[in-house]
């Protein structure tokens, strides 16, 4: 006799289709051992009739499952719980979550902890007025490209290539066309050993930390910075110095005589977006070469500058190779990729890419290739187009916006990036700002995370611009202006 | 006047089709400067004469290249450089590979250095008996259903959620399934807070020893065990105590009482492939909760079992939570992918998304909504099947030529993995043996690197059969026989 369908069900919420969702109850009634070898599926139709899908579609399912070796079909007797089908376990589970016993608290207690990153909902886009910053805009994003050199990459050709296990090699193509599509634009040029990809900006500067920062070395970052890079500190239990930023960035002249690593924006500083001008980046390097320090030059959206030409990257003026430069696709792509890439000197590629194998082998070669293409084929360089045209307008109704409710920006002007950052009236806490904007539908990120523990900061905020509709964003700082009222009086 | 087509040349050789070779052609001379916004493309008849190539290819090229906005066409007139193409930054390059001043070398001296992982020459599909292990082999694994799957999950669908960048969550989808349809088959039941994804087993194992380590504790590992452990401890400059593994794997009683954390393969150990019987996984999780130590199972090539049903992991036994599970996909997908897994108390996996977070983010949506994918609809567990099956047939035909050809087994009868652990004749230096034999087009795999550094062994080498074809392997192996006769005479 064949197994009752009533034993099926759909599951009541699935992302899966109709067919999909057949073959992933039988694997599971034959995973948990309620159905098993040799037995008789219900026939199509009354499965069909049993989930109230179409016959062809449990066929379809049917089909696959036999492919899969789940289902064996006997001509005229129907389908069958194939022997090939994956076995129960003979042994009994152990429910884990149940158990207890080891003090892993105390085991974990020792370990540093690194500070909590700007404070974001998980359902931010379900917010109407989504001021915030680094997460992708759907609507810019070239989709339909991605998918196509996605497709490519998977293709048999490049596939059995990329299967494999590369400790050691990025994808060539990749790195040819970082090489020559985009390493040029920032004036810098270099050979295919001088540089590495990595799992996004975050994974670079945490090894350049890793090798370039033993006890009693001393790094310099900016203040106010990128939050990540202070996790990274905080992480490996190691203490920064922060060096307060001026209207030009970070001032060379406070740069200590002893410092061993120093971690600079140029191009849009962190959080502010200010461009730091030539002669501070000469200083800079003079400077470096002088008290012999390492400068890494995070060049933060330089394709997101509004000037005729984006000043050159710190990286292109560095005679002596002083300068470790970190670039990344996570906000010119999109920040799930998790791709960057770093240039430096040969000695130090290597290093990096020993830690890398040891800390993760390498990245996925699939995303490489993916990238290569999209960058080889010029969807990289139409989206970049693309999303500074549609930033540049943003920025626009942004610009006038602030001005008209009376917003203080908390820089001089600049010229670049996807956010503002902004000062908020004597007497404001933005943290609570945020918090009570979030019940207007309104997301701000408050600018106490990009601060030194030392120098806590309740005033400033930043307003992105790169996940709101243009159309969007007067309503949303008229609701920023008006909190702001209250909060004052 | 237009630009002369002569500037034009097609690569030497290229992977892209002939419409991407000439997209890139000339976004190159855009980018390089040699074509200027306004200057009038070729006619496609000329270009496509100039490149010997139809006149479609180039229309669809230059199609393209207008929805990517580096040209522009105008009616009856021809296409021309748009001025929305990406402009040559108006600054010089630096050469940077000429540049030097720095003393790398000096910086990076303090380094650590891992030792060197197993000799493999990049070009071993180019072998004609490739003994070697862990490489997936193109026959065997699914690629059409992979490549079905990478497909879904860029579509549109999932691609939304996928491109934003969640630094605590992993896909919902791929913990459900490995929930659902992997831990299940090792006796493992557990909640989604006790499961954290890695970039691969090396990822998740070099995590570990980052959380539980610190100076002046124990670690303890196989000998000889898998290199990549090896590696982790040399990076962290760490000193691992090696207690040597009898015929039943790691003895239990050898575990010094002041250990703090314990690596074990008890699935099947590496190299040697042995499986820990019962008496000694339950000495151990007795001695664990006795001295305090906790141990790391690494669920080594479980799915690779040839037994009726593969032994529960040490963690489908374990009550008290003593155990950190690592599970893999390298082995039974492909090892591209650098996809694995962890299982371990909630504080445990808590400290390490921490850490995941602060060194790389989190490995890419895509990847694991691919896996997903892959997992759900049962292909997974049919490919598995497959392999186990090809695995089998190539093993019975390795220990029929072994015994034939004399070869000498380093162990005792093992059901399982993908290799067998061979020991050489008396005075044959394997190092040596496996470079003589690449004369022959035969990879084997020399010992020494799964040794502790103070017991170096020239007798043992691994023969793999995961990248063979069964009908290739009598001759691989009578050609090793043959090295081994001239070896010891």
């Amino acid at each position: 006799m064949s197994i009752p369908p009533e034993i099926f069900m759909l599951p009541p919420h699935s992302e899966a289709t109709l067919q999909q969702q057949i073959q992933q109850i039988v694997s599971d009634a034959i995973m948990s051992g309620r159905c098993v070898t040799g037995e008789k599926m219900p026939s199509s139709r009354r499965l069909a009739a049993q989930l109230g899908v179409s016959r062809i579609t449990v066929t379809l399912a049917y089909t696959e499952l036999v492919s899969n070796e789940y289902l064996v079909s006997r001509d005229r007797s129907g389908y069958f719980i194939a022997d090939t089908a994956p076995k129960r376990p003979s042994f009994r589970e152990v429910d884990k979550s149940q158990s207890g016993g080891v003090d892993w608290d105390g085991i974990l207690a020792r370990r540093p902890q690194p500070r909590q990153n700007i404070a974001r909902p998980p359902n931010w886009p379900d917010f109407k007025y989504p001021f915030i910053y680094g997460q992708s805009d759907p609507e810019l994003f070239d989709h339909r490209n991605w998918r196509d050199c996605s497709l490519r990459a998977v293709g048999r050709r490049d596939f059995d290539t990329l299967t494999r296990d590369h400790y050691q090699r990025d994808d060539p193509m990749l790195i040819e066309y970082i090489l020559r599509h985009i390493l040029p634009r920032r004036g810098i040029r270099a050979e295919p050993d001088e540089i590495l990809v990595t799992m996004g900006a975050q994974n670079a500067l945490w090894m350049i930390a890793q090798l370039l920062l033993s006890e009693g070395q001393k790094a310099v970052v900016e203040n106010p910075c990128y939050p990540g890079l202070r996790q990274i500190f905080d992480q490996m239990g190691f203490v920064a110095s922060s060096i307060d930023v001026d209207e030009d960035g970070l001032p060379p002249d406070q740069i200590p005589a002893d410092a061993n690593l120093v971690f600079t924006t140029p191009s849009h500083h962190c959080p502010t977006n200010i461009t730091m001008p030539l002669d501070r980046r000469l200083a800079m390097l003079k400077g470096a070469l002088r008290d012999g320090y390492i400068i890494v030059e995070d060049d933060y959206e330089f394709e997101m500058s509004f000037l005729s030409s984006p000043a050159p990257a710190l990286k292109s003026l560095d005679q002596a190779g002083s300068v470790i430069y970190v670039g990344s696709f996570s906000k010119s792509v999109f920040p799930g990729l998790r791709l960057g890439y770093v240039v430096a000197a040969r000695p130090m590629i290597e290093e990096m890419r020993k830690l890398r194998s040891v800390v993760l082998r390498h990245p996925p070669s699939h995303i490489q290739r993916t990238a290569a293409y999209f960058l080889s084929l010029g969807h990289y360089d139409a989206q970049i187009t693309r999303m500074a045209r549609s930033y540049a307008k943003r920025r626009a109704v942004m610009e006038d916006c602030i001005k008209g409710f009376g917003l203080t920006l908390g820089t001089r002007e600049v010229h670049g990036g996807s956010s503002f950052w902004m000062r908020a009236p004597e007497g404001v806490d933005t943290m609570k700002l945020a918090l009570d904007l979030r019940a207007d539908s309104v997301l701000i990120e408050p600018g106490n995370a990009f601060f030194a523990r030392r120098a806590p900061d309740a005033s400033h905020y930043r307003l992105a611009y790169s996940s709101i509709d243009s159309g969007r964003i007067r309503q949303g700082l008229e609701l920023v202006a008006e909190r702001l009222d209250e909060g004052a009086t």
